[in-house]
């Protein structure tokens, strides 16, 4: 059943699908044009060459035209035709080759003859063509011609963000990225769904700011780090990568290098809570199939940056192929993971730090109005119960998430119950 | 088998059973004037209106006669047949009144249809009547003539306590609460016990000084914190409410809000170790079914002040009915539990700090006549390891508990190598 | 299958076995001199009488001759025989004794009827014998002369070290003990594969010092303390005692008082990693069956020293009796040990604590030739996952062992890239 959330999404999904992203480059710019209409992005732009820590910004890449003539003159492999036909990044090449020559540029997937596989060659000069197995066995003998029209200029490298400013300077990052060509899971759905999330949460009050970043994969986010970096470190309580988060799959969280740190805290006390959503956490790492929390979480840094996405990344056969393909992936889940990340940003906005005024003994409950004497009995002593939880463990060192933990009493409820302590009298959220 | 110490309980349970108990007034003071046979109870008399933190002792209760008249002229329900007809604390009422107005002030269990419930109203100013549902239901209609002659009057809250010193001025502490009447496991078996396990311990030579405290539940420990809660913080090393442990039924500890503390690791140690008690630990909670270490373990104070019960507080169905009575009860429950009560008293008491005077390499045990030569090998090899272990962790960072934990040899012989050691001049208590 | 290493193991076996060896004396010279042939032991002769801590050295036993004639005149239990035959450290004696009176003299073992046991009498003067029980079953009514023919002189007490010096002034301790007489487990296993581990690792460049000390058990290692503890007090990086290793048994690891400690992480490391021995860790005791690790592992001390061993000691029958013999050991599971501990070394070597110098973000691995070009995929993938593991925890506060245990790559080649890293200047080993 599609909902609203879902129509909307997929629309969106269907005017970015066609576009030819890679680091840079004019197809990154009209992605980040769309995500606008969404949510209204500052655009940061880059110059090539710019030094960012131990990387440089790359040229910006130009796709005039790209195929191949084979030798019964028929034009094959047109990036025109699938994006992914070229190579991510390749050099410009014009010339006629045999089909033995050609051999040593082309990238096929043996194991997968049906899917053309996703490569690129960003930091090494060289020129390609990407294609099914199958297709690559059918290319007959003879003499091929090469037209790959690209070039590299100096220009910039395209990063995007938006700020929800809250009652509190302390922040809350979502960061994705928008580098890939013609997939869908990795990535249109990270960026979807982080676009949507802006626009839930723009709707209603905040009690902290939150923060959504776009940027190409790797060498965006060093570089936004090497803008924002120092102002991450000193403001971030929490910070997500939203990633491949498109499929009718479990909900995988991905811990933040820090343990423990808010973003796992929250982020595991939502998956676990809502179990309706079966879900799988698993440790920090920076091998293999991670993305930009190796930047937020390099050493120097330290973000506590966890992952939000439904199977973990790279894992699902799809994966850097053509085959991850608007079929493959559920606007449903994509709009039911908007609902999840909202989930967490009400943890982490009820999250206050209370602390009881009245520390010795517990306070005369029914003399402030506190003690309910409406609803069911069981009711009334659940609304006591919290209260009395509240107000025992609010010594300042307990967040309300710690609260929960120990009490196994509800979040939101606890922060009704602070709200209400807050207006007695009883309770402060000054530290 | 009834111990004689059962019996000794039984007949002190049977006098205090009658007395009609509330936060305040002649049956609190009665029920002191008795257990004062047992222990030299000190009276602390709180004058009604003392502010104590953020609540206020309450008037005294005083009940001259409490009954009603039903349309054929019988007087039912009166407080003389059974002291649970009256809800506690009920306002002063004389009227007569038609039996569907009567029906608001009348509290009944249609789950439990034979019990009187025991329901108080201390701080709100209700008259009512309790009684057993199928009593209720065979009221007839007509006229019913209220006499609840009660009064409110400035007197005094009755607290009382009892010190046995011991060498050392760091003090265990007993709590109990004197508020319940005609209810056996809650609350006769608490102050039952703590009174006799006063009579145990004073018969013995004591490391630790042990205070003992009778008082209402809640406002009576506020009040007792009000006066001692300094001192407390100061120098308490353990304290335990004793509460619901007249059932044959396993042992319940329930830990202090601290973890981790003393009064929590000799309490496990003591109920692990005794393999013939099952019992179960359970973590603090200031939620519903708690008690005074509420109080104890609010956040101001935070004391380490457990509960020991048997059965938790509240999880047995007769509780706060008029089912809770002489036959529910084993005064035989109640003998062992004081005895379990005196073995945490001898581990707390065994448990020093020790610190091991020749700490380079192991003592020559021999010279200094450690080594036993008599008995048999398998004891005399028991012997040497505990001394062993004993002189390897008085380090000054473990104390008895902790050796005996992490060594698996019992806390008393570790205690008894202690003593020899320190004799021998290789051990010494102090810091 | 006899290596070459279990054949040299065995002629030095074979050469020790007959020595009388004692706390101190000719015989424990005689095994220093045969052992120096392996190592250049520095010996040091601690005078009788040397106050170590709270012991004192005792004097040197002299034996000449010691033999029991029976009333049948034949010569039995003479010490040329079996060395065990004589109470280690026996008084001298000479006289003729009824066989009753002989009784309290002789020492065998109901249980084990053909098993002479070892016993000593170090620090009470005493003579005896020591024999099968079938043997004193055996042993006719009538008289007996009783030759002990020993002496007490004032000489010294007999230990050595050797030191193989390394890049780092850090230490690694390896001590076993050679006051055992006739025993193949223990103890000759200890002293054979503790020297044969020198042999192997003077041959290899080091990174740190590794010293190893061979020494009389308890007084021994409490002189060396006396002498040494300072010094191992600020150098220790780790210290293995190596005992009852030479049986076919699962290898065993006895962790230090300290934990964690590095030696408990490589020790356990390595006997994890090394599927191929199963092997079980225990916690420390300083209670029955342990040995030298009590004084290194004295609270005073508190060196981070495990035991190595092969089964744990005294738990396999033949235990301190003549049936820890030739027979009973391996020559080829010495030689295994030898490797096992090679392998701790090898970790222990490995095992710095890396910065990166670029911690904010990760370096362009490609730039600084990081970046594998040969190889399969997945051995290219692994060995980026390792160098992206090593860059990410090499924050001053991860040693190799602690990045390995957290990323389960291994530590080899976690330090083959640090080395890579650091040459790269991406990395340093200074704090």
């Amino acid at each position: 059943m599609a909902t609203e959330l879902a129509s909307d999404i997929a629309r969106y999904f269907d005017r970015l699908w066609p576009l030819l992203r890679s680091l840079t480059g004019a197809g990154v710019r009209s992605t980040h044009d769309i995500l606008s209409e969404l949510l209204p992005l500052e655009r940061m732009e880059i110059p090539s060459g710019t030094q960012v820590f131990d990387w440089t910004v790359p040229q910006e890449w130009v796709v005039r035209e790209a195929y191949l003539v084979d030798p019964q003159r028929r034009r094959v492999l047109d990036v025109r035709t699938h994006n992914l036909h070229l190579l991510n990044y390749s050099a410009p090449f014009r010339g006629t080759l045999a089909r033995g020559e050609l051999d040593a540029h082309l990238h096929s997937l043996p194991d997968q003859p049906d899917a053309i596989p996703y490569r690129t060659s960003y930091y090494e000069r060289r020129w390609g063509f990407c294609l099914s197995h199958r297709d690559r066995q059918a290319l007959a003998e003879g003499m091929y011609e090469v037209v790959i029209d690209t070039d590299f200029i100096d220009g910039s490298m395209t990063l995007s963000e938006a700020v929800l400013p809250g009652e509190s300077a302390d922040e809350v990052l979502f960061s994705t990225y928008t580098c890939h060509p013609s997939m869908a899971n990795n990535e249109l759905s990270g960026p979807l769904v982080t676009a949507f999330l802006y626009k839930a949460l723009a709707r209603r009050p905040r009690r902290l700011t939150y923060r959504f970043v776009f940027l190409p994969e790797t060498i965006g986010s060093l570089a936004y780090l090497h803008l924002r970096g120092e102002h991450l470190r000193q403001r971030m309580a929490a910070g997500y990568v939203v990633t491949c988060i498109g499929l009718d799959a479990p909900f995988n969280y991905k811990r933040s290098r820090r343990v423990p740190s808010l973003a796992n805290r929250a982020a595991e006390y939502c998956l676990s809570a809502a179990s309706s959503h079966a879900a799988t956490v698993h440790d920090f790492t920076p091998a293999s199939f991670s993305s930009d929390e190796r930047q937020y979480c390099s050493p120097g840094f330290d973000l506590p940056v966890g992952v939000f996405s439904r199977t973990r990344v790279g894992e699902y056969p799809q994966y850097h192929t053509s085959l991850d393909n608007r079929e493959l992936v559920s606007f449903d889940a994509m709009a039911e993971a908007v609902g999840v990340l909202i989930g967490v940003c009400d943890v982490l906005d009820a999250n206050v730090a209370p602390r009881n005024l009245l520390p010795f003994g517990e306070p005369h409950l029914a003399k402030h109005g506190l003690y309910p004497t409406l609803g069911a009995s069981r009711e009334r002593r659940a609304v006591v119960d919290a209260t009395m939880w509240l107000l025992n463990l609010a010594d300042g060192t307990h967040d309300l998430l710690a609260i929960a933990e120990r009490s196994g009493v509800d979040i939101h409820l606890l922060a009704d119950r602070a709200r209400a302590c807050r207006e007695a009298g009883l309770l402060t959220y000054e530290p």
